[in-house]
Formats: structure tokens, C-alpha cells, sequence
């Protein structure tokens, strides 16, 4: 923390603070300037609260200087975290991919597409049985007998399941039937669901928020894992802006920035990002040139009649097509 | 559902799209302009989803017309909603004020914030037993201990409770307790949670997402109605934006533009948008002028030292001063 | 500057900072702390480039703790501006009132206009004569020949016209015919049109750019006053946000953040934040509430038929009504 | 246009809206739905302002259908532009480079980045002469001068320049020295400069304001267009928003969807999207892996003492290295 007093403070508005630092057991550091004094904060064990000081009297502002998380860091653990299910890994030297269609449909819809799914080399499978949706009156998914049809996939086609936990009671049912649990955007912050999944033995997906900053998307992590469950994989899905030509902006810049903070692993999510079917293929292909550890993509078998997201759903033909060069292009990231 | 065409489209691929809304039922209307024909869809009982159409040969363009809303919508209620919580309410000629400490820390606290609000002529007391904190390492709030004080602050002054529920279990316990359940801005697409309120029956104070559109946060409200319960308050509490000075961009076109849709009161929370002590005096002034139906702020006996958000808490002295400015403000707009 | 080292910092890498401060001729406070190092720099005359540190090795942010502005700061000068033009001002106790048509369009609708203008006791008349448009082919203003028409209006109501420069010649043309240089919004950042703003007798009224925190803002303001022109007056019109029910979103915290940092007036233009007719009033109150030193504000005398935001236009008889609230509101927050 | 009635419209508020379009000299086309009336007008020959319909009694929504556009559209030239400068080109098969400082400090610094700039292969050299500052207290750029230095560029390593115009005095200067004038995203709707670069013979470079949305960015192509300069490279140099670990947020659903709509040529740059050296060629790799027509990137002989954006550079090896990556994945997406 570092609090930096106004142009005119006085000396005793400066003194009041340096108090204030030491009731809280902490050391501080006057550094007074030409125009201005500061007052550096060391010695504190975790973040200090800038709201501790910045109505005190002479203060202009008080500006956080450590870094909330601990868990997530390369400082903790400088190596990085290879998220593994069975024999299929997320973070390791291959490209992981996690396709599938938004929502679970029907049986048949579900084999038709995980056929091409495991024909394609991808080692995971992903389907919505509990859908979040912004109106009451839209298809909510399946639910538990989505789940089910999750399950027979994973025994026909050997692919792993990656699929939304809404709550906590969705927890349960994704422990009973699938391999990773998913955190939709709309509940990076659902702090009851965040404890729960960190009390599983299985890995976690967790999507950006809407508008959450990089530092609460790693707190969002950070919870799960002070739980005591370190699987976790970062997914990044697009951020809401003023931009109408995309369904979200996806910040591939998240990708870099995470890299050098922390060891987990971050995956792409193309198609909400996207929202329509021309850009996936384009923002796949980015995700992995900026250095992804993996990409998620919506896949259906008639995209035209799918009951969820049909406008940035690829066809089995387009998906195959796009896989070829995002292999091609880790190539060239990852050699 | 309006469908544009792209410029060259052919006439076959115009009757492929008007062969598609017959085949779900609707009717089509082609409209053949200068440059492209427009193809006007009616008959459709809800909302039309645009993927249907998209991803069709020769198609430019899926603008979507009708609104996804009912329950919320002047349409079904041309009266305004007046929320009635005993004695008390909210949307009706008085200004409600909503105030206290963001969190309960203590009997103390919590009574000596009350007795200013009481005198005040304040009829709701707000406090947050639960907390939603983005760290993990953050107070999280006194939980049932806090709900248990705040049945107290009830008891001793009269005051009407309005309290977060962060999920399923914690509406239980509003439920018995507290007389608002107040859903937080985090939570304001937490669908499980929604559901759960619409089946109380307290009224419901809703906070807009950080990043939800009007059409969200009005979607939200209706799933609280669509299980029954129709004592919704909207709380417009600010949205996240590239502006630094501010903890969040306070919205208040969001006050008018309801309005002219929706019969649920607004409310404004001008302590989070600010996240500055000096700020809320003039957003709360700024929120009442624009028409909001009550404020929410936050008042603490001794702010240097309170356990959250103490930089925007105001002191008791700077509460009473306010409240006397929004009450003529309040007359100036609803003599 | 507060330069923050990795936790991991290496003594050297420590020492090797160290030298590059002193090197530019400022002092180093080397703050160790429990995790990390922090080293604060004083000494330097003005803002220091973050840039010149945070690649050095080691080094894990560079955080700006200096304000790059000087002229427009309460440090300067503690007592607020008043913009004099004749006898009216803007910035003193009366609030400030600046109506008139989005586009001077013909003479009978000027003199229309500012007839209402002038009986509601208005003060300034705003008239666009070049206008910039999104689109090429779009109405971009009557040019010169409006420039007359504004003078015209001046002579005939006793009114002070204030009206838009685009570009360096358009100066040139507003100190002709005009009394204030509005600079819009699309040019806040138009430096060569700031400085030749800054080389003007007249007073230069400045829009908040779409994008612009406050920090740039303040420094546009920074410019016309580094070439010697003090009157100054900031106008907050709304800032691009992902919210689509209007048009921009006003951002009203900037009216006391504004205040606590710089001595220069604060005015809001209240219809081209709403961008709806019905959301002006609201808005231009909220405004006002907030402590803003006067409104623009948007009248017509037939909005139907108007050439340029007929959408957002006030009728004469709306307008009148608006005043008096806004009267009626600035005794109570500045009686 | 589609106008929307409001559910309980009034047979003649349909007839009052039917009777404007007509008067307009256009065809109205009444759909009457369940619920409510949606209203078509075709036979405008251009956007029509739906201002025109927002306020008449009974209106609840008008849509634009129009896209405002027409000279950088697909639909008037379906095959890609591509800009020849000389014997360089962008648009065409080969990935465009354009790399060089951010500002040109001396001819010594020229001339060492030039020479590994054209050793590198690429065929533009960018430097600015003229450089855009938030604050007038910051390094303005070498002026003319600095213009003579890059000719000297251009005559020694045979590169093409691209260099920034910040005014209409600006673009005479580039267009004495230089080979493309750059427009910033400041000036992106600095319509006189617009116009002036329109009535250039050298081809002009377009960067994407900070808030733009597409259209805006389009419209101001279109404005150089219509004066007679259809040599035109859009760049896309990422937008504002709340994300705070990168400078601006780079959108690449950008370079997409211009393809989908225009002809025109798209660059990306990647050094101030970025803001930080280390997310510089991630962010290049995924713009060319999105289909970028090419990159703008910032490289120097010594980061450490650039004068300009230092924290971003590329050091001359950083540089090489990211370009052969860049060669490689553009062989995947455009073989």
C-alpha cells in the first residue's frame, strides 16, 4: 500500500497516518517530495484495505500495491499446472480440445455429434444439460437426463465430459456423470458454488465473467482452490463492450497476462465469443496463435435446427476443417 | 423477427427463408426495397430466436422486434407497482430510504447506525450479513449471527429489514429474519436463486448486474415473477466502464428508461456506484432528480474503522444532511 | 513512482533500479517488505514514464503515483473559475443555461428558438453551424452562413452564442460571429485544435470524449490552458458503454470528481447523453442534483421536422417545464 | 426502417405513421401482429433517421434496416482492394509488415531499426514524426525534421513509409516525405482531416478510434472514399474498456467482420493494443492467425531509452523472431 498525501498536508496529517499504519502493526515508509509527501506500508501480511485511509485527513489517494491472490501464482508454484482426466490433459504439451454441441438435445443429436468429435482426435466433449438462460421462457436444457445421455457418450466414444454446474446441487449430479465441472461467465462470482466445487475431486473449468477484471477472475480461482482443489482451468469467453458486431469481445490479451502471473491453465471459449458462425473458426485459430492451452467450440450436426446458440454452431464439416489448422498453427506456437 | 436480405439475394433464396417461417408457423411479409427486400415475420407467439434464420443462404440480417418480457411490462400492468412492506413502501408517493452499514460487525454497531436511521424517518435498514467478497481471504459477514442482530435492529426500532441472500439456503434464512431479500449485483443472473425468491413471499430487491443490459436485468425480474412473485424492486446500483474515478458508472438513464416499460419500482444504491465517501451525497441527490423511487446508502457510526467499504460509508452527520436534500429534491420532481 | 519488484527480485536486480532512478537525477526509498521489495522515487520534477522501469529485470510493475496535470488543479489555484461572457457567466451562482437547436437550419427557426430561449431567461444559445457527422452523407451544417444567422440571433435576443469549431479555420469563424468555442466530444483529442482553441480571446467550452477517463480529459483542458487561454469550461455529455437504452451513458460521478481535483466548471449536456426526448428532463435534473454549473440542453420549435437528432429534441413547452425543476433543484443544492 | 407501434396503438397513430412515410416519398408496408404492429418502409434511397418516427404518438421502437455505407461495401466492389505502394503491397498474398519506432528520436535510431527492418524482409517502415500526446508536457515528436529522417529511411533501405498526420497541415508534409498517411484513432473522426486525406494520391491507414464501433469505423473510411481516395487500409488497434492488465482490449472479431462487409484491406496493431512488451508478438501471431492482412508493430534499438511507448517495444531480436513465427501461421491460414 502506498498512500499519497495531498499537496498541502500537514505535518500532523502526515504523523496522523504514519499512526494509523502502526496500529495496524505495520511499518511505514515517509517519503516526502518536492510537491508531495508518500508514505509506503510494508510489513502487512496479506492486502491492506485503501479505504483504511483514504478519508483521513491530507490524503489524496491510497493505491494497492500487493496482489490479493497467493494459490494461483507462479511465486507459489512456478511450474505449470497440467490439469489430467484419465489419460487426457489440459495445460500438457497438446493442444486440448473440448467440443461439442450447446446444448444436449436428444440422444441421437449427441451421438452424431461426438462421433465426429472422436474421429477428430478431440479428448473431450462438452454439452449443456442445465443452461443458463436469460429468459425464464427459453429451453432450459434436460437437466439430469442430459446428464445421462453425457454419461452413455463418455462410455461409447471415450471422450471426457465437460459440463455446467449451475448450482450447487448440479455440483452433485456433474460428480455422478461427468469428468470436469463447468462455471458459466454468469457465475464466476456465485461464491456458494465456487466453495462447493472446490470441495470436488474433479477439475474445474472456470469462465471470465461478463466484466470481470483479470484480478477477480484469479480470485475466483483462488476460492476454489483455498478449498483445497488445485485443478482448475481458466477459460477465457469474451468480455461485454460497447461492440455490437460480436456477441462479447474476447480479450485474447488474457492469455499473455495469465501466463505471467500464474501456473494454471487458460482455454479459449471461440464460440460465445463469437456468436456467429463465420468468426469461430478466425477467433479459434487467434486463441491458439496467442498461445492457448486449448479452445472450446460449439458443434451440432444441423446447426439450423439446434435448440440453443444455432447462429455460432459449426457444422461437423467446418469443424474438421478448423482443427486441421489450429494443430497446424501450435505447431508453430509450441513446437 | 425482421429479416434483411443481402443485396444480391435470389428469389429462391427469399422463398427458402418465407418457407421457414411457414414451417414454424408464422407468417411472412415481403417487403421488396431498392436495394434488398426485408422479410417481416408475424404470428409468432414469443420471442423468435434470430439463429433460425442467420445462418440461411442470402441472408443479411435477423433484427429482432418483439421484446422477450411479459410479466414486467406496462403492457400487462399499466399501474405502477407499490411494494408494501407493513407500514412501509416503496414505489408510492414517499421517498423510500434504504440505509445502514454495509455489514453488520456487531449489536453495537448495528444499534447505534439504527437509532440515526430511525430518527431519521428512515423505514428500512439495510446490512449485509452475508457478504459476497471477491477475495477468498475478505470478511464474509457474521452469517445467521448477523441475521440474528438485524431481527434485533427490527424489534428495538421498528425499522424494516433488507438483506442479501448469496444463495438457495440464504433466502431460507432471510425468510426468517429479515423483510427484503436483496439479491446482489453478482448474483443478478444466478438463476437457481432467482427461482428460489420467486417462490417467497418477501418482496424482492434486485440489483443490476455489473454488465447487464436493460433487457437482462428486466429478464431477471421476470424470472422472479414467473414463480409467482410479483413485489419486485429494481436497484440500479451502477455498471463497470473504462471510468477509473468511479467504482462503477452509475446509470441513471437506466431510471427513466424503465419507466416507460416496466411497473416495478427503482431504486438507486448510490454508496457502490461511487465507492467514495464524497461522491454519494451527489449521485443519491442525482438519483432522486432523475425519478428513482428510494436510495440505498450506506451509513456507519465510525466509518475509519468499519470492516467493509469504509471509503464510501458515510457518517452519521453526513447522512442526515443528505436525507434533508433529497426530500426537496423529492418534491421539486413529485410535488 | 512506486516501482513494485517481483518476490523473487534478485539484490542486483534491486541495485540496478536503484541506478537507473539516480541516473535520471531523482532519489530511490527502497522499501523491502515481507514478500516483495517496493522502491519509491521522488525528486522528479514531473511525471516519471512508468515505461523507463518496468522491463528492467526484475521489476514487476511500475505504478504512477504523480498527476500529470498542473494548471487545472485546486493546487494551483484553490478558488473556483467563473467563465465571464458580458454579464453572463458560467461557473457562478447561477446556474448556467446553454438551449437551442441542435442545428441552426434556417433563420425562422433560430429566431423561433431563441425566443423561447431568451423569455426562460436563459443566458447562452447553442446552434450547431458545422456539424460532424458520422456518415458523409449526412446534413453537415449550414456553414458560415449559420455562423451568421447565430450572430444575427445574438443581436436580435441579447443572448451569448456558443457554437462548434471542427478544425483550426473553424476558430477563425467562431471569434467572428461567436462568444464561446464548444469542442466537441470526436475532437477532445484534437490537439492541433486545442492549441489553436488555447491562442483564442474566447472562452472554449469542452466536451468529455466518448472514451476519455478523467485523467485525459482534464489534460485536453491542460492543453488550452498551456497556450494561455484560462477559461476553460468541462462538459460531461456521457461516455460509450455497452447499454443500448441510451444513446451514451452519462457518467455523473464526474461532476464531483471533477470538483475535488480542479478549480475549472463543470457543465452536462443532458440531451445528447439520453439521445430520447424523454429522458432529457430526468437527466439534465440529475445533472444539476449532482452540483453541475449549468445544462446544455437540446429545444426545437418542431422537433418532427428537425435535420439533426430530432429524436432527442425538447418541444418549447418541455423545456420551459425542465427549467423551472432545475431551478428549483439548484436552491437546494447551492442555496 | 421498421417502426414498431407499442401494443395498444390507436388505428389512426398507424394511419398518422403510414401518412409520414408517405409524405417522405417512401412505401409503407403495415404487418399487423398479435400483439402489436410492426410498420416496413422500403423506396428510401438512402438511411432513413428514425428520429423522424421515435416521437410520433403510439411508436415504440423505429429500426434502422440500412446499413449507411456504400463505397467500402462488398456489394458495390466484390473483389478485395488491394493498396500498392510502388512494388509493396497490402491485400495481397504476402502479410504486410510495417515495423519501426514509435516516434523517430534521430537518424542514428532510424536507420539502426531500419537496417533490421529491411533485413527482416518486411517492405514498410513506420515511424512517427508528429506524435499524438494525452498531455502537453510530453515528448510532441521531431516535426518536420523528423519527416526528413524518414526520407532519408525511404532512399537508404528502399522501405515504404507510413507515418501519421495529426492535422490537414500534416497530411502536405507526409505527402512531400512519406508513402502512406497514417490517421489515428484520435482523429478518427477528425472529419476535415478525413476529407483532406480523401483528396490525397497516397494511400491512407485508418486506425480504428478507441470507441468506435464498426459502422462508425466504416463511415469513416467511407468519408475518405468519397472524396476520391479508395486506397484505404483499416486498422484495427483495439478498443477501450474496463480490462486494465493490456492497454486497450485488441478485437479480432474486427478483422472477420469487415471481410464479411467490405473489401477493404485490414491490419492489425499489435504494440498498442498491447501496451506491454512481453503480450506484443502473442497479439501479432493472433491477428495474423485471424486473417489480418498484416501488422503494425513497434520495434527500437534500445526499449530501455525510447523516448515514446518504450514498455512496448520490440528489441531487434524480439522483432525477428516474432516475424518468422508470423510467416509460418500465415502459411496455415492463407497458403
Amino acid at each position: 500500500m502506498l498512500i499519497v498525501m495531498k499537496s498541502g498536508a500537514a505535518e500532523q496529517e502526515i504523523a496522523a497516518v504514519v499512526k494509523v499504519v502502526e496500529q495496524l502493526g505495520y511499518r511505514s515508509h515517509v517519503m516526502p517530495g518536492a510537491t508531495r509527501t508518500a508514505i509506503g506500508i510494508t510489513g502487512n501480511p496479506g492486502a491492506v484495505d485503501p479505504a483504511r485511509f483514504e478519508n483521513l485527513a491530507g490524503v489524496a489517494e491510497a493505491i494497492r500495491v500487493s496482489k490479493p491472490y497467493k494459490l494461483i501464482t507462479l511465486d507459489l508454484q512456478p511450474d505449470k499446472t497440467v490439469v489430467r482426466v484419465g489419460d487426457a490433459m489440459i495445460g500438457g504439451d497438446e493442444l486440448a480440445v473440448i467440443a461439442g454441441p450447446c446444448a444436449i438435445e436428444s440422444r441421437a443429436q449427441a451421438f452424431a455429434v461426438a462421433a465426429t468429435v472422436q474421429r477428430s482426435g478431440a479428448r473431450f466433449f462438452r454439452g449443456g444439460a442445465f443452461k443458463p438462460r436469460s429468459s425464464p421462457y427459453e429451453f432450459p436444457g434436460l437437466g439430469e437426463e442430459g446428464l445421462k445421455i453425457l454419461a452413455n457418450v463418455r462410455e461409447e466414444f471415450g471422450l471426457k465430459i465437460v459440463t455446467e454446474a449451475l448450482d450447487v446441487a448440479g455440483v452433485d449430479l456433474v460428480e455422478q456423470y461427468g469428468d470436469v465441472i463447468q462455471i458459466g461467465a454468469r457465475n464466476m462470482q456465485n461464491f456458494s458454488l465456487l466453495r462447493r466445487a472446490g470441495r470436488s475431486k474433479l477439475p474445474v473449468l472456470l469462465k471470465r465473467g461478463m466484466a470481470a477484471t483479470l484480478d477477480e477472475w484469479l480470485l475466483a480461482a483462488e476460492y476454489v482452490m483455498s478449498e483445497g482443489n488445485y485443478q482448475v482451468i481458466l477459460c477465457e469467453r469474451g468480455v461485454r463492450t460497447f461492440a455490437l458486431h460480436t456477441r462479447n469481445t474476447l480479450d485474447l490479451a488474457a492469455v499473455p497476462a495469465v501466463r505471467r502471473i500464474s501456473h494454471l491453465p487458460v482455454v479459449i471459449d471461440a464460440s460465445h465469443a463469437a456468436g456467429k458462425n463465420y468468426m469461430v473458426a478466425p477467433l479459434a485459430r487467434a486463441g491458439v496463435a496467442a498461445g492457448a492451452d486449448g479452445v472450446l467450440v460449439e458443434v451440432h450436426n444441423d446447426p439450423k435446427s439446434a435448440l440453443c446458440d444455432a447462429a455460432q454452431a459449426l457444422t461437423l464439416g467446418e469443424y474438421e476443417e478448423m482443427l486441421s489448422q489450429l494443430r497446424a498453427i501450435r505447431e508453430v506456437v509450441a513446437p
